[in-house]
């Protein structure tokens, strides 16, 4: 077992700039815009278990919609938020939860009230999936209220579904279709100690692969990781939101338990997905067709599924990881993930939603959608957010992931402070107060109080995209962290010198061939043909030009400056085809944004990669 | 009317060359090859009428096929070719669609087998389709043998059909899914002179787009050009073989009723194709979804569709729009066709044929399809030619246009001679006797004499990819078109200076920013990777240095050479994302072979469109 601990979320302050902005548009507008939504659609509705003919039916997975929502505001509470009206609406759904669960610990809001005969029956109706969100909310809602009514209410849900899949084994299957009952468990045992939930979890993570249960009609075995005992996974495979979520119990799993084999699995499997299955935005889950891993290097931009959900997964699949011991990838990845595949799911209204996060919008390709019939569509993502969807996973999701964000930026490792991610922060632990001073990531200077401190050092995180820094005390440098000597009152600052740099992909990466992306500190860049009057198709630049013509433009967009630079656009001509007689291109300017404010004004074109002369 | 007469091809023989050794491939292997085929997969079978449960099924476009074969030996028995097996043949199907026509006319050995109540019934079952297909036949053998026993049967069905459609109107449609009918009813006008065919095909062609006809499942209304009354039509839609099909109706409809509204949308349409829906080979149809056109510029290389039929109807469209009168324009597109999107389709060994070709292979995106259930192929082209399909339209239609191939090369305009396109050939007309001699397209030199010429004028097309020529004789030159003074008896030889070159494409093809196509002449180039040891995608070359590098090396391939010439390869890393410091590529040789070469070993990925530094 490792001595790695994240410091929890709770005892992280936001006390400006981007990461208390970002906090509190999720506590102000999103969790408040989520529950209106919510309530529009029924999915409260459904745990009041008033449904009869004629209302809003029950969805298979309103369950786990509102199960996300309610654990967002747990954390909200938990870090000292009031949310009253929030959770007035908790305790009322919690109360319809004790009331309707069957006197046999059973709890689906769906099945009781419209399909009871098929109660465990459907592998591929999200049963277990919701009774986990169901159990990662009430666990939050008990650490964070000491309330144990609604634990309670899934404690005697969790003995059910003991009885029904592991001890009588009436249930007709072992491999729920969509994995989260897993990880949920692990936390359950994490919480409890109660080793139970640990050998249940342990039981659904090796029935994986080994069972000749039906095949879910989107795809094959892969597409819930059904096709191969999880023990010798060797390559990220299927629906990627299913993945993320039983990779992150893989990696749990292996930890909690010391299990080696399903650490390294967890591990290896890792690895496959950074080195040839992620965006650059640690987006995953490539393809629209079953929200799936494809094959390496197979990450197109505008038609990128990288579903919201998936991010998520990652995020979450990284914490694990990062628990094993102090090992800067991880982090690295969550950075990429903080400032790109997560904030690009939000609006920058925070009430409206991307389910998917293409890459690259191009309008004329929209055009060609439209104009197919409902069978022949190439599924391109939308190219605006919503404030709910039909399938409304993901807002919930983000939700519960900003509620809890401060898990993401500090850690204990032995007797060491680890500060993973910068953010204007106080954090307060058994053994130091800290304090960080940053408007990162707008700009890399960071100034680090710590005082009362007890630590034997303190490793400071190098940025993936630093190349050089400086600070104001002695330091050693490891394995990509910096090492400062404990003292009990220590104030520093470093500067990661942010700057503006391109960025090229592997080579085997089909549709990045001969493009870069313009890239400013841990944040991706993109175009948009708003602020770009000409095809995006047509533009290209000299890197080493570009980067010394490139100039900060401020904007409002919590801080986060637009960047200008030089560049090229392809004369126009009329003709299909022609002799190529010389390269002719035009100066032009290019403007820049940050990839995650794209899409907040009306429909264009966007390009993250740009094509370098 | 115009006086512009392509001669035909009857009249053209070649003598050496690629075209003799095209031709004769098709005649000696292609169509014994397709007969063959036939045999086994029941076509022939179908019209012997001899169906009963448990056999080989007859399929809705059988007929069709059978007939596009019969067409083809029609037109080598023209020229002059015993095919005394294949006439054989040819005789006992049409004794057995004598025997087996109903008396009141009807013939379609599908129907009358499997599904009598039918007749005439659903407008997407190929019905009319099968008919002017074996209309096309019948007046191509009646033609070639002067016996009139097919062409008659067809007159009685022709008679059926009127009755049907337009005199009792008792078929239940008037715009049969897959357009043909109108373009046979046309051939047929102009063989007989009978006004009543041309009748017949103004009536379905003015049918369209005016009807509230069942939509064909598969797409909408334009999947069939069913959307728009045709003379009101601006862009190419819809299924492009259907499309290209009613296009070449429109312009020899046009044409030959003096229908000046209906020839000025066929013009609209073909510009409209060829200035934004068309590959650089000359192929249409851009997607796999409906075989269809989708909006303007949309070409993408990895997934084209590019059907076989589909640039052959392009064939007939441009010859149908040439009649029109000299314009250098059609016969260039012609010259696209005939050098790239034609002969692609067929294999080396001239028994193996393509339905869609596609301008780019990437093995590891077929590997992503193999990997996908079947409901969510992206429907990538084969990646080898096939002897026969299911839907084996395209290997008869082959067969029959390169029987009459050399009715592209030749035509008469007023007193003028028109030389449109280059082959070693004589050709005996009413005025003059030609004699061509020259190995293009593997080099630009061309002997030509003309004995006994009574023309007042030669004109020679100057091919599109043509900067400079050197002629031997008094030349002016107007409009695409070298001319040259009549003269009782013309010898000279023309150089056109074939040169290697690269073609840009319209920079709002989105798949083909910054790339560059290698062309010799009229050969549109390729790199497979069997010939380059390196990722194509990270290919890369400088257009000026790539021209001073480049050499021709000698192959078999009908003495087309292959082009050697200096690139560059991008520095392979196993990083997913790296920043960019600086261009790091190492110097490569990139070998080129003719695009339409390309998959006759094994499979392997392969680019048209390469990137320029």
């Amino acid at each position: 077992m490792s001595n790695y601990t994240n410091i929890s979320f709770d005892k992280v302050k936001f006390t400006g700039g981007y990461w208390k902005k970002r906090y509190e548009l999720n506590r102000d507008i999103s969790v408040k815009s989520v529950r209106n939504r919510f309530e529009e659609t029924g999915r409260f509705e459904a745990l009041r278990y008033t449904y009869s003919e004629g209302k809003l039916r029950p969805h298979v997975y309103f369950d786990s919609d509102v199960a996300k929502w309610i654990e967002a505001v747990a954390y909200l509470i938990k870090s000292g938020n009031k949310c009253e009206e929030e959770k007035k609406l908790c305790e009322e759904l919690i109360a319809s939860m004790e009331k309707h669960q069957r006197d046999d610990g059973y709890l689906n809001s769906y099945f009781q009230q419209i399909d009871p005969e098929n109660i465990f029956t459907r592998r591929g109706d999200h049963e277990l999936y919701c009774a986990g969100h169901l159990l990662e909310a009430a666990i939050a809602y008990d650490d964070a209220t000491n309330d144990p009514r609604f634990l309670n209410v899934m404690k005697r849900y969790m003995d059910c579904i003991e009885k029904a899949f592991i001890i009588d084994k009436t249930a007709k299957f072992s491999t729920p279709g969509h994995e989260e009952i897993e990880l949920a468990l692990l936390k359950m045992y994490e919480y409890t100690q109660d080793k139970k939930y640990l050998d249940m979890a342990m039981f659904f993570i090796d029935s994986r692969g080994t069972t000749d249960e039906p095949i879910l009609k989107i795809l094959d075995k892969a597409y819930d990781q059904n096709d191969t005992p999880l023990r010798e996974v060797t390559e990220a495979v299927g629906h990627a939101v299913r993945a993320g979520y039983i990779y992150t119990a893989m990696a749990e799993a292996g930890r909690l338990a010391d299990d080696k084999e399903l650490a390294d699995a967890a591990k290896r499997i890792y690895d496959n997905i950074i080195t040839s299955r992620m965006y650059i935005t640690g987006g995953i889950g490539a393809s629209p067709k079953g929200e799936a891993f494809t094959v390496r290097y197979d990450l197109p931009n505008l038609e990128a599924y990288s579903e919201s959900c998936a991010a998520i997964s990652m995020l979450f699949y990284s914490l694990g990881m990062q628990k094993y011991g102090l090992d800067a990838k991880y982090p690295a990845i969550i950075e990429r993930l903080l400032y790109n595949g997560l904030p690009v799911s939000t609006a920058l209204d925070g009430k409206s939603f991307f389910y998917q996060n293409p890459l690259e919008i191009h309008m004329a390709s929209v055009d060609k959608d439209v104009a197919m019939a409902p069978s022949n569509k190439t599924h391109l993502p939308p190219r605006h957010r919503a404030e709910v969807f039909e399938c409304s996973c993901c807002p919930p999701n983000i939700n519960r992931t900003y509620a809890r964000i401060g898990d993401f930026f500090l850690a204990e490792y032995e007797n060491t402070l680890v500060i993973n991610q910068y953010a204007a922060m106080t954090a307060v632990t058994d053994k130091a107060n800290i304090t960080v001073d940053t408007v990162y990531p707008v700009d890399g200077k960071v100034n680090i109080r710590i005082s009362n401190n007890q630590y034997d050092s303190i490793y400071l995180r190098k940025p993936e995209w630093c190349d050089s820094y400086t600070i104001s005390i002695d330091a050693t440098e490891k394995d990509g962290y910096i090492i400062i000597k404990g003292a009990s009152e220590l104030e520093f600052s470093i500067d990661f010198n942010m700057e503006i740099y391109f960025v090229e992909s592997h080579p085997s990466i089909r549709g990045n061939n001969g493009l870069v992306a313009l890239c400013y500190g841990p944040t991706v860049y993109c175009l948009e043909r708003l602020d770009n009057d000409f095809d995006l198709g047509a533009a290209s630049l000299d890197v080493k030009e570009a980067l010394i013509a490139a100039k900060k433009i401020p904007t409002a967009e919590y801080a986060l400056p637009d960047i200008e630079t030089d560049g090229f656009v392809d004369e126009y001509f009329n003709e299909l085809y022609r002799k190529v007689r010389q390269l002719k291109a035009d100066k032009t300017k290019l403007r820049f944004r940050p990839y995650w404010t794209f899409a907040n004004r009306e429909e264009c074109d966007m390009r993250v990669w740009i094509r370098r002369k």
